[in-house]
């Protein structure tokens, strides 16, 4: 919903916060991820995790639905306010994702961005590209998850 | 399954397929990344994936649940055979997440992995530290997705 221009460097947005539910762990897992210690409490307990630990995907999905959650709420702001809304293109992938620490059942992790660099793109007139590092953060303060994204942004002369 | 001094660079692993139906496609993205070209066939095909496309994390799930598939099915052979069965450490995370080209309904990707690299870690005495892409073909033999991932496996001394 940003245009290029209107981005800056060093800006810092929250995201939302996700819980973690035993059973939200579970039912990821017994889909995408099914280790052990991803699908039951004591296996969790007996592994590295200590606990019931969220499969990495599922934090890095649950991290994109409060993402997306976050746009479609600030697209619904500016329409109503009138202004123009900018559409970005698809994401190209990402680069650096890190699982810092287990993200455990019970965990309430809270995400946000910070625009860390842009700059227009050589190959698509029109278009500028965007990294940001996203970080979500559990109830003690700890980092458990960081992941750098790229993402095309439109110019709003184009 | 494997152990450090067993890993060859270079040498590359069939992981398995995975068909992308629309209602999976749908099921996923409802609840991790509600964007309407993942929602719905029309909004699909009037946006850049020209259909209805795989959330980019469905994919990257979907390979995780082949390659957890894969090694479960590689450590049942390895009991059965009487081998030792290495267990390997977390994931701390990855690099150089591609989504290369559009996963549409219907499609099926097949994924394979390759060893980039291994090297003993100097801050884990016992542990290597190996490094494989795996990547994602779709059945017209186009890559569709990449990943670097980085991983934690024992010594067989250790």
């Amino acid at each position: 919903m940003w245009f290029f221009e209107d981005i800056e460097i060093g800006r810092r947005s929250d995201i939302g916060a996700y819980t973690f539910t035993a059973e939200s762990i579970k039912t990821f897992a017994a889909k995408f991820d099914p280790q052990r210690f991803h699908l039951d409490e004591e296996e969790g307990r007996k592994s590295l995790f200590g606990g019931l630990a969220a499969s990495g995907w599922h934090v890095g999905s649950a991290c994109m639905s409060l993402l997306v959650a976050n746009g479609q709420r600030a697209v619904k702001e500016a329409t109503a306010r009138g202004d123009k809304v900018a559409v970005s293109g698809p994401s190209p992938g990402f680069r650096d994702l890190r699982w810092i620490r287990p993200v455990l059942a019970g965990d309430t992790i809270s995400f946000s961005s910070v625009i860390i660099d842009k700059r227009t793109s050589a190959s698509r007139p029109g278009w500028g590209i965007v990294q940001s590092r996203t970080t979500g953060i559990n109830q003690r303060g700890e980092e458990v998850y960081s992941i750098t994204a790229t993402g095309f942004v439109p110019l709003r002369g184009a």
